[in-house]
């Protein structure tokens, strides 16, 4: 695969991408980063942007991966739980990259609050503030922040979206990797970066797993989504109950299963095996995602196999993390209360 | 005239009077700010809260005048001639402090940046920007920022009401001085700083003099104010056409006789000489502001010769600033172009 397809795959849009070819071609070496906000616990869903972060240090980016605690304060989480947030945060994403066998080497954390308290960070800020709207940032914000909108919304949601803006900035990368809920923030970035001296980044955006549940993998809804300390039983009891229709493939478990587990698959040359008693067919072996979609549409492959399946995978992605169990559930629980 | 009577004489209204009392009782020694932010160009509507300046330092205040350059640009004024109107507001504020001979042994002057933009500082803004509502922070900017409603507001005037409130704490000040414009800002001050571990300030609101034709007095415009380097033909003209109704006081210059002419007169123990022919009667002599209402109401005296005795004394008042006129003007020329 050459750096272009594998910078893109899963992805559902580049934004800026004739000037992501063109580096390429030029052989810049490129630095990206995500940011996550130590708010909601951890998921299995946080695999995606792991993933795409492989797929980067793979093509040969540096990475920097972005525990943004002040924003998780503009977002809601209190400010006396944060530190604990954010220790947890900083001990399970370390793991979740670990497990996917990346090469670290060119990856780094950062903390937000070690660079975003500075002066001149806050004095960009409050040049920004003087450019967007009131309206502009509320409309930013408007799918990342709880609480937006309405007669309680607090100031903070606007500030967050414009820390974003100038984290690309501060943190001196050339590209920003996040969900497409983050979507108008980059696109805020890319307008208004320029109109206080400093140039447009690449944004590139991956899509959102749905949750297992119909809904958006969410971190306050304990069913949507696996946690990465979930038992095995309990991994199990989820998938078991997460909405799938036989034929449709339309659900969370399966875009977890092309977007995450398949992809691991096809890098690692491995099978996914789907168990099956002999009367039943026996078991069925799949190199990649869209085989097992023609068999699920076409009812070869029932929805109950394919869910004990996914739930012995994502048990096996977890194994890393779970050595730590109990250390991090001590973390969680005072982080979770 | 004790403490109390001579830090509430012209005073519109004091928060938190119970405790200016109790500190007085205490012999506590107390500190004040006055803040102003350099967009238009200060008047002679200015020499309102000098005149209170002069009141608190003669109280045994300790004054700080804050010149809010960050303020002044989160209000519209742009960031490349910001500097400019700070350096003109640097010259022109001491200068009025001058005219009024005040004893400024216990008076210090404060710029913006200088404190604002460290990070404890900042970090207070964020949090308080996660207990205050977008609507709260409205409300308490609107009678100070241009444009705080509608479609194209800037996030600035939202944040300028925050840095206010924290400008009492880190000025470390008991007491902030304001005019009531300032009111909706001073008691989110008193609301939000307890929530953030800071004590309540004592805020004493300084009232508004109407501008000479109608309107509050306005930097943005010329004949509703005097410009303190009119010259001394200008200034007669823009009294000459001031609002003035016989017989009804309620217009800005018998407000600016009030609080700023009479004021000044009565601490100096000299009289107000309003010069008539003696076929009109003759010269009229006044101690107090009240006599010459009265004179007024009853038709006794006459718009125009007040509004020449007026006019001489605000000449007379800005004296001291005008003999550096022509530096003030090439400054101003670059502020205010």
């Amino acid at each position: 695969m050459d750096k272009f397809e594998l910078i893109k795959r899963n992805v559902q849009e580049i934004i800026g991408e004739e000037d992501l070819k063109k580096f390429l071609k030029e052989n810049k070496k490129l630095t990206v980063y995500w940011g996550t906000a130590p708010t909601g616990k951890p998921h299995v869903g946080y695999f995606l942007p792991m993933l795409k972060i492989a797929d980067l240090l793979n093509a040969g980016f540096k990475v920097k991966i972005l525990l943004a605690d002040l924003h998780a304060s503009l977002d809601n989480t209190p400010w006396d739980i944060l530190d604990k947030r954010y220790k947890y945060y900083s001990e399970v994403i370390p793991l979740m990259v670990k497990s996917i066998g990346a090469d670290i080497k060119n990856l780094e954390f950062v903390r937000g609050r070690d660079f975003q308290l500075k002066s001149d960070y806050f004095f960009d800020l409050l040049k920004l503030s003087t450019l967007v709207s009131v309206r502009a940032s509320t409309k930013a914000a408007s799918e990342v922040i709880k609480n937006i909108e309405g007669e309680k919304a607090k100031l903070s949601g606007l500030i967050y979206p414009l820390m974003q803006v100038l984290d690309e900035e501060y943190l001196k990368v050339d590209c920003q990797l996040g969900g497409t809920d983050q979507r108008k923030i980059m696109v805020l970035a890319r307008e208004f970066l320029p109109k206080i001296g400093y140039k447009q980044r690449i944004e590139i955006l991956n899509p959102l797993i749905p949750g297992l549940i119909g809904k958006k993998m969410s971190a306050s809804d304990e069913k949507s989504k696996v946690d990465l300390l979930d038992s095995e039983k309990e991994i199990q009891n989820k998938i078991k109950n997460a909405e799938m229709i036989a034929g449709n493939p339309d659900n969370g478990v399966m875009a977890f299963l092309k977007y995450v587990i398949m992809t691991i698959k096809k890098d690692k040359k491995e099978k996914f095996i789907v168990k099956r008693p002999e009367k039943f067919g026996g078991d069925l072996e799949y190199k990649n995602y869209e085989d097992i979609e023609k068999d699920f549409i076409n009812k070869k492959l029932h929805p109950l196999d394919l869910k004990n399946a996914v739930a012995k995978e994502i048990f096996n992605l977890l194994k890393e993390i779970q050595k730590k169990k109990s250390k991090l559930q001590k973390i969680a629980k005072e982080a979770y209360q």
